[in-house]
């Protein structure tokens, strides 16, 4: 990866979110972290946990924010399998285009999974309300 | 998931590597983690991470050890990119049979990516001299 690849862009959609300039759905906020619904859920429940610092990926993050984040991550997964009654859970984390990543913010992405229930295909909105919802609920089952 | 699905079994393949009762081609090592070649890698460089205490999946490892597996897959994943020469990186965990998880004992996967290079089918078990010769790079990359 070139050191042109490694640079944090300002206008991306993560951290437009970060300052408030465009909306999400909020399920949980740290100083360090903040957790929301993905606008094109792959599964009911899809979360991301992203660090407040400007990370471009796990290349650049620092190890104080990178385990805020992991921490984050393990803490909504687990309230996404009692929320979300799910069989499995689901963890990934895309580095650069060549993997997937489309937002050149860092983002764990948390998929709870059903038993034979296929993932979504990608670039599905869901509806506002029903985001809406599942955040409420995920909020409601962290305390 | 139910309370059975919760317990770790001490019979599991990464277990036994933990206890010296099978080879594994060994990348990086401390106290608390291992990180050898996935022996059926998706990608050139395919490396798990592991925590040595017996953890069954993200759900039931303790803070200190997920922010140790967590900082050791950053830092193989960054020898990772050089070493195989990768446009991007794919990190997955799998929780439980429903998202995919294969052996019940936590692993992290590294796949180092390349732009046009879909993913090998899972399940393709790799030449033991080419798993040794990527081992040999990562190590010697990690100085």
């Amino acid at each position: 990866m070139t050191e042109k690849t490694a640079t944090y862009e300002n206008d991306n959609i993560f951290a437009k979110i970060l300052r408030g300039e465009i909306p999400c759905h909020n399920v949980y906020e740290t100083d360090k972290v903040l957790a929301f619904m993905d606008i094109m859920p792959r599964s009911d429940g899809h979360t991301l946990v992203i660090p407040k610092a400007p990370c471009r990926n796990i290349l650049d993050i620092n190890p104080d924010d990178l385990t805020a984040v992991i921490q984050t991550v393990k803490t909504i997964g687990k309230a996404a399998i009692t929320v979300f009654a799910a069989q499995g859970l689901l963890i990934q984390q895309f580095n650069e285009a060549a993997s997937g990543q489309e937002v050149f913010h860092l983002h764990f992405h948390i998929l709870p999974r059903q038993e034979g229930v296929e993932l979504r295909p990608p670039g599905i909105m869901a509806e506002q309300d029903i985001l809406a919802e599942h955040a409420t609920k995920l909020r409601n089952a962290l305390g």
